[in-house]
């Protein structure tokens, strides 16, 4: 049994920053998500991987108590290469070799189907769909998305956004899916597809949080030492689902709470390229950083 | 007597965004910066406006118990155009025609001198300091400039800077001013240099606040109308001030609260052209959003 079922990429990432660069670092939103996830709760991962994916990365995963059996091996590992310039808000890619990811059809093991949370990281939506479909009863379902499946998978994109509970998706791809600049407008017409949260990244500025006649406002945390914003969204992702999961309180105020853990694991993890960062916190880290969020809002 | 004595330009502006255009509207920072201080406190502004103001604006300001005693009236009104597209953080500026702001030399009446308030708003810093030495010992300076003057005049910039109690400044010029894309080593090399606070505005995303050793982030307000965000920078320092001035209390926790009234104001601000929005709310509006405010943000 796992506490919450994370479906989505795994990775051999080539980035760089004006403060370094790394190669075939490990990358992929199922690890990211995963590994901030395994703070809080027993993830396990439906995702696809090379043969030329290393061991020691499984054996990380492990180590985190991150349950594996839904990880495919076969082909050639999926590989990204892409470069942030001072703005690191947004990366510019500079290449996409699918490999095994196009061959991917997600697998739910047998042993994962009754799990309460499912994340639904960014992958083509009609993937999500097919683990979803896979799946018993699902308590509470949240997807990613981006640009690219808003450009080729419209309606099925929004069919998928129609059978989850939380949507997470970035301001820019907010405003294009609902076709407004207006980030408040552009929540309520995600509120409308149906799913009862919607959650908009802000990148370095936060997130919000949209519900019926609510909204909450977690601003980002000031970094001094940026080195790689790579898997900042998925490790969001993962940390909030990963809270939900361990405390399986879905009250709004809970999932305030999940919003502020998700943008505690984000931050720690911009702080350093691929997932090192995330290797060095403990659990006392990441409760330090979350009092400090809520002392640095007080007023 | 007045509360808080506010320097800077008046103008009559032409402003496009994709909700409106309108010609001739009354602007400029000091005008947005008192009429944003007579929320909390008697402002009496420091500025000049050329023999074509209309008199109807004056009146405006004096209805909202605005001195205007050191208001000089000579020449032509600065004019100011500017085109907003879809994101609405950026003007594009179409047009400046100095005018009287040409000769502007900052005279503070006698009435104003021994005001402990002082904000000067985003003027060419020599001016500024002009402003500054005919008061007789201001308690609290608040400074703003802009890129112009980090370009053309960063040299005297900086020694104001080092005269004030607290500095405010967009995001983009600090990173500009101070060399670094990190806002926290931004505000650090600010706060280095003389000021116990040190703001930083982030347009629509809000504010963070920096002193020796915290910092306290003010999100943005959503807005689910936006029409025109001229002069939220300057709405937002005048309400900062004008809620200092009122409760006279330095202390870091009153300072983020007159950082919330600030950036209250200054969402109501943009949801108007020119000052229309802030001619039509009154006190129990300003509290209702505050109230909002913070219920966006407890967890």
């Amino acid at each position: 049994m796992v506490d919450a079922v994370i479906v989505g990429s795994t990775g051999l990432d080539d980035i760089e920053t004006p403060f370094g660069k790394v190669q075939s670092a490990l990358g992929g939103a199922a690890i990211y998500a995963s590994y901030a996830a395994s703070f809080f709760c027993k993830p396990g991962i439906v995702s696809i991987a090379g043969k030329d994916f290393p061991k020691e990365h499984i054996t990380l995963l492990k180590k985190r108590a991150i349950d594996t059996t839904g990880l495919t091996i076969a082909g050639k590992t999926f590989r990204w290469g892409g470069l942030y310039e001072y703005d690191m808000n947004e990366a510019k890619t500079l290449k996409t070799e699918l490999n095994a990811m196009k061959e991917f059809n997600p697998a739910v093991p047998p042993s994962y189907r009754d799990t309460d949370y499912l994340f639904l990281a960014n992958i083509d939506p009609a993937l999500q769909l097919r683990a979803l479909e896979q799946m018993r009863h699902p308590k509470f379902i949240v997807m990613d998305t981006m640009n690219f499946w808003i450009e080729h998978r419209e309606e099925i994109l929004r069919s998928v956004i129609k059978k989850v509970h939380a949507l997470v998706i970035n301001d820019g791809e907010a405003r294009q899916l609902f076709k407004t600049t207006n980030l408040v407008t552009a929540a309520s017409k995600a509120l409308s597809l149906g799913p009862k949260f919607v959650i908009i990244k802000k990148g370095e500025h936060g997130a919000l949080l949209f519900s019926d006649g609510i909204h909450f406002s977690a601003g980002g945390y000031p970094l001094e030492n940026i080195k790689d914003p790579t898997g900042c969204g998925d490790s969001f992702g993962g940390g909030f689902i990963g809270y939900l999961a361990k405390t399986n309180d879905l009250s709004e105020q809970n999932v305030r709470k999940a919003i502020v853990y998700g943008s505690v694991i984000a931050s720690f993890n911009a702080e350093d390229f691929s997932l090192k960062r995330l290797q060095s916190i403990t659990g006392a880290d990441i409760e330090a950083r979350f009092k400090d969020f809520r002392a640095m809002r007080e007023f």
